[in-house]
């Protein structure tokens, strides 16, 4: 039985070619073995695409990449403070544009500090959780507006929409995926003492789900408090859902203290495969550092592997997880670091011999 | 000379009452060679008051502590789920009401990391910022609301209300402060790339007054990254400038790393003095251990060098913070936990010896 997979490839600005080229050499040695095949399409958006042609993502663009079965991505976002860009927002235009268009309401975010990894705490304990943020709603929705603009006058707001449509759904995912994890833990993070509104929607529905999953354990925090216990004492996390923005915070921080964006994975996820999901590094395009072959690809091959999973190739998703988790014990031992493509080409070794 | 200060002083629950007691020793102890006498009328407030009355805050209540100079406030909250307190959130209609009334839009928070305070992070650095908190606006405005509550088509909405006004006179006064500390610098934390019409108030009006401030460095950081500077490098920060959710959750992570919320102080702050400032830690009233003499009263006796200063007694500020300082350094030397008072007890004989 052989199988095609139609992948959009999105390399983007600075460093993101760079680690999106070791990403799909390491997809394409994962899979000859199961005789998967990728077709893929390369699309040119980014920065560099915006100061070219003037476009962010045509609708054209778009539809192109909804045809396909999976998008991988490496970063976008042009030099900060470039005056060319000033009005071009590649982040809400083009990153949260594909977000919210493919209907990605779960950003799949996991943390794990893997063996020998050093974490800025000074005792991490075991990290191994994953944030379920909502990727559809919240303060993200771009429900903002102003008055008297550039006067003192002026007021600025930002309106977060929450629905139960859309909080139900992401507590469902955050729920099945606590009960398929063996601590079976689901933590809620709001700030339902402040955002009563929103908070309520959020408790009610956690409370409601739950009582369907009675194996899984629940309880909430507070965001502030969350953070707290993500320095003290991360090892008592094991799934966390929380919304957009708290989450986009959360999952900043756990990438901090499980070893650094540098291997923070994340996959943006329309589960029921209406539109095709969307797997990319948690870090930016880093143009100070780009084209100079000094960017970890390892948080790119590691979304490569959920992206394997995501798409039912489980046995190939675990042997890139395998890999890489080799890859990065045997780092410690080697003395200097290693190029870009050094570290692709050491993974894809392992994957292959 | 002699001065009487008027002090309104708000125990609370849980915790609160035993960490003022001390706090209260603390003040006494550290003007009295100044000839300066406090006035202190003791308002009961917080969940056990609303279980015996039904009243959370009264416009009696706001009009009394109205006329004082200063407030010091233990802190509020009942046990986290009991149904009495369930439609009471003493949170917004206390605490949070006292802040928007007495119009507290400064939120000083100070993160030092003692010499011999433990830190979760393994390689701190010297922990020495503070971040300026916005406190009347953002999101915390009570400006929620939903439609078809309970029903599967619910939609809660909270909306962050942001006035040229009012982040004005808050970045002026973080200007003012970082301008006044050896290092002048000061960062904005936002998100800008998301929020974006809030974002691009805070940072043109940033931007107009650092012109102001020409000795003053000034940089950017969106509010994820900040959390991954904070505990990958601290010692960066000196002002932190913010609004009022960006500022919640940074100050709780701000005091997990520098020695925990046990010595997190903090003040509400109506700079021009047109209503009293309310000055208290930043932990909450931890019912479980209340009662008990269990609670280190550090962040409420740090939270009295504020008040000092800010009523321009700023010797006496000056002498508790190296009182406490003294005593933070002693404590490791200590091989047993002190009670609370034991905690008053020693600090007040470092002030009186
Ligand atoms: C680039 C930005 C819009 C984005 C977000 O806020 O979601 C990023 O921070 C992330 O977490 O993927
Ligand atoms: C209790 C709560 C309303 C409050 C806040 O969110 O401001 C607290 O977390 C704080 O930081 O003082």
């Amino acid at each position: 039985m052989s199988t095609l997979i139609k992948l959009a490839v999105i390399p983007g600005d600075g460093i993101g070619p760079e680690v999106v080229a070791e990403a799909v050499k390491v997809l394409e040695a994962a899979t000859v073995a199961d005789d998967v095949t990728f077709d893929a399409t390369w699309f040119s958006l980014g920065a560099a695409r915006f100061l070219e042609t003037g476009d962010v993502l045509t609708d054209e663009d778009l539809t192109a990449i909804a045809g396909h079965d999976a998008i991988l991505l490496g970063a976008v976002g042009g030099v900060p403070g470039d005056p060319r860009l000033a009005d071009a927002n590649i982040e809400r235009g083009l990153l949260l544009k594909l977000r919210f268009s493919l209907d990605h309401y779960v950003n799949l975010r996991p943390s794990v500090l893997f063996p020998g990894v050093p974490s800025p705490l000074a005792a991490p304990g075991n990290v191994d959780f994953v944030v379920v943020r909502e990727g559809t709603e919240g303060p993200y929705v771009g429900n903002g507006g102003a008055i008297r603009q550039g006067t003192a006058h002026e007021v600025a707001n930002e309106v977060s929409v929450n629905t139960a449509f859309g909080v139900e759904r992401v507590v469902r995912y955050a729920f099945a995926k606590a009960q398929a994890r063996p601590r079976r833990h689901l933590t809620l993070v709001h700030k339902t003492n402040v955002l009563v509104f929103a908070g309520s929607l959020w408790q009610r529905i956690v409370i409601a789900v739950a009582a369907e999953y009675p194996d899984v354990t629940v309880d909430y925090l507070h965001v502030d408090a969350a953070t707290i216990f993500l320095v003290s004492n991360p090892s008592r996390f094991d799934v966390i859902v929380t919304d957009n923005l708290f989450g986009d915070i959360l999952t900043d921080l756990a990438a901090a203290i499980s070893g650094g964006i540098g291997l923070a994975a994340s996959g943006n996820i329309n589960p029921e495969g209406r539109f095709p999901s969307m797997f990319e590094p948690v870090h930016g395009s880093a143009p100070d550092i780009a084209g100079k072959q000094l960017a970890d690809p390892t948080a790119a091959i590691l979304s490569v592997a959920l992206l394997l999973e995501h798409l039912g190739q489980t046995d190939a998703a675990a042997r890139v997880s395998a890999a890489v988790t080799a890859d990065i014990v045997a780092r410690a031992a080697l003395g200097t670091p290693r190029s870009t493509s050094a570290v692709g080409d050491a993974i894809v070794t392992r994957l292959t011999d």
